[in-house]
């Protein structure tokens, strides 16, 4: 009974992460609702989205520009690498200001069941990377769960042979926690990867 | 130091109700990340929604060829015809196959706090129908809200002086629902309410 573009739009939105079809049919109402504008700013925001953002020739990284701005400065120390999954997380760490050198996205972690093997994932541009560069430490900054801890050892076993310093991100209790409430893993790193004062 | 392509699709889709920036950039990395085809398809349905769904003359449901199906429909009965709030209400109570009439879609409801009187709903329409065709009874079937009932008593009041009958939906314990767990309001208007077996 719904007009068929209005069907259309339901299904193309409810392949969307976390839209199901209602979520997406009170989007498409929404769409039509809004000033016509609207549709029209979303539609080119999406096509635009997928012609002009590419990967990064040196870092994978999303971007507009090959190179990367951030590859591109100069500024930036290249003799430490972090490697993270995804562009949110580099996003993430850049929001820290707390890192200086540059970043190397895999797009994914290793993961057997979902068919992620190291073919799937940017490691040949990494150790290409390495081989060309003068970096001297990568800091590992997957995520702290089961593919993102595997992943790490995985890279560490085949950087460390370059006589590259493979490092990983500190794992504990987080800033504002409570150790009542820190789950028996967490606590248990938080007391290994004690520091000295 | 997100290309700006992604920034823009990222404000556009927080736009949209119940997204905010998080859910925005995950969405946005999601049409990247995923074929093509995708985000072609996706931009396509939005910029045709708006330009081939319009209101019905009629009942000023969405349609794509005015009048829409329904109302082109020589089987549905014309002597009864069901006010909703929006497009969705008229599918909530298409689905139910317990209604033969016809509709007509107010698109809101009356709310002062927002701006809404009558002039922005469809309710003008809604008279000029009445007056022209032979319409028996309306049944108002806005939400059992503050807005929805104020919406309710309103259409009466107009619609009654033209001799046509107003009829409410039930109110009442909804269907699998607990007496028990049944709030003041409703368990006192399914008491008011009472049928005879």
């Amino acid at each position: 009974m719904t007009p068929d573009p209005i069907q259309r739009l339901v299904v193309e939105l409810a392949k969307l992460p976390g839209i199901g079809e209602k979520t997406a049919q009170r989007l498409a109402f929404h769409i039509l609702k809004a000033p016509r504008e609207y549709a029209r700013d979303l539609s080119r925001a999406i096509a635009e989205v997928v012609d002009k953002v590419k990967l990064c020739s040196v870092c994978c990284a999303l971007t507009e520009h090959d190179p990367c701005p951030l590859c591109s400065d100069s500024r930036r120390d290249g003799k430490v690498l972090c490697v993270v999954e995804g562009v949110a997380d580099q996003l993430a760490i850049e929001r820290t200001r707390e890192f200086k050198g540059r970043y190397h996205v895999l797009h994914g972690v290793l993961s057997p069941l979902e068919g992620v093997g190291p073919d799937q994932l940017r490691v040949k541009e990494l150790l290409a990377r390495l081989g060309s560069s003068l970096v001297e430490e990568v800091i590992v900054a997957t995520n702290p769960d089961v593919e993102g801890e595997v992943t790490a050892l995985y890279l560490t076993k085949l950087i460390k042979p370059l006589g590259v310093r493979v490092t990983r991100i500190a794992q504990g209790v987080p800033m504002g926690g409570d150790l009542e409430y820190a789950d028996q893993v967490t606590l248990a790193r938080a007391l290994t990867g004690r520091r000295e004062m």
